[in-house]
């Protein structure tokens, strides 16, 4: 178990041909990301996309969970046969994949005992010691097992569901970020963006992004740390920087 | 070598902090895995989002490269510290890192002698022996090493490169898709489709996807396969389904 105060990671593991073939356009990991940061302080190290083939979602469940403390799948837990992430996660981990009698009940109760039929029911199968993340938008429950937080694709529903992961996951540090936007190229900063980086290199992560607005160029520089003073330290140098070269900084 | 009319895979390297910590939404997958799949018959089979990270750029691009038959990578070719993606690749390669001698007259050309910085000249700088992939838009070519192709992170300069990658690529067999979007929900539906996806299992896959529309939840049916026949029988199935179930189709 991990202690307060410490770093603690995630993975995301997006199943879906459909985000795969570029049909749809995923919108799941900026949102888990940016909560996960913000509400936990818990840091995203490695997404995958993979297809809804239940051997590449056992073999990529297993490196993941063990590579990470937590992971997060998206997708494959509805109703049609595409669907086989629950069953997949069981495989993976040799536990039987069976109904949870809970999200049988809230199931039934949502769809009425005439209308419950087996494509409905199915989603209540899970992992057996599964442990349920509530829906609050359609009623299917997501679960947890293991380390493997399993939530459904669509994204508004996914967002609905995020603040019940809560209750599983232990807090870490969050990262803080800073970004300066500058009216510059990357190529007429990147010799002493690089000194200021090597100077602060233990504590925080500077990235250099270039952006297009207003029919403008420009440069957005994001330095991430856990650490709020090295934040406004790691500012200062940047701000002798743009002095130096007498570049604008773009306000927002 | 891959003969004609085989099927060619891919995946896709998304290389950037900036894309993992959600600052940023990535466009490049959508687009990557329309074009390979439209205009070379490739499918993107695994796609990873990574940090800029040596170590774990050297595994991911090794580990991909050896399973798919190409891998393209996206951001960290720039000019400034974080832009470590040629430099990573040859080291996994054990291949000099060094300039390329086109690569740097273009930009030599591109930005002037007088203005021609050693950020800039780091964009020259790639794996020995690699080949160029030319960009239209802000002259710092793309490379190709072995069956790994490095592009920016930029949508818009990706974009406008990405036709420039064609020469090197083998065609594989275009997979062709058919959606239907039906006013229904999964569970409607999701035990008769599923009866459907096993009578073509070797030939078409077929997908389920909600979505809501105007006020309306439904759900896209999507069939894909590399044989236009097979998708054009599964259709008139789906359309059975459809009537026997009274369900109304959504045309756009």
């Amino acid at each position: 178990m991990k202690k307060k105060n410490q770093k603690v990671n995630a993975a995301i593991l997006i199943i879906g041909n459909e985000i795969l073939s570029g049909r749809t356009q995923d919108k799941n990991v900026a949102f888990i990301s940016n909560w996960l940061n913000e509400k936990c302080g818990i840091s995203v190290k490695e997404v995958r996309i993979i297809p809804d083939l239940e051997k590449i979602i056992i073999k990529n469940v297993l490196v993941l969970s063990k590579k990470f403390n937590y992971v997060f799948t998206t997708g494959g837990i509805g109703p049609t046969h595409d669907d086989i992430t629950a069953k997949s996660i069981s495989k993976a981990f040799k536990v039987k994949y069976e109904y949870h009698k809970e999200a049988f009940k809230i199931l039934e109760n949502y769809y009425g005992k005439s209308k419950f039929n087996d494509g409905r029911k199915k989603m209540a199968k899970m992992p057996s010691g599964s442990k349920l993340i509530y829906n609050p938008s359609s009623a299917a429950p997501g679960f947890i097992f293991k380390n493997v937080l399993s939530l459904p694709g669509v994204p508004s529903i996914l967002n609905s569901m995020i603040e019940n992961c809560k209750i599983y996951l232990i807090k870490g540090l969050k990262v803080h970020s800073k970004t300066l936007n500058l009216y510059t190229v990357e190529s007429n900063i990147s010799q002493r963006l690089n000194l200021i980086q090597k100077k602060y290199k233990k504590y925080v992560d500077i990235g250099s992004y270039p952006f297009f607005r207003l029919g403008k160029i420009g440069v957005s520089i994001v330095s991430r740390s856990t650490s709020k003073l090295k934040l406004q330290s790691v500012n200062k140098d940047l701000i002798k920087l743009v002095k130096i070269k007498k570049i604008q900084i773009l306000k927002i």
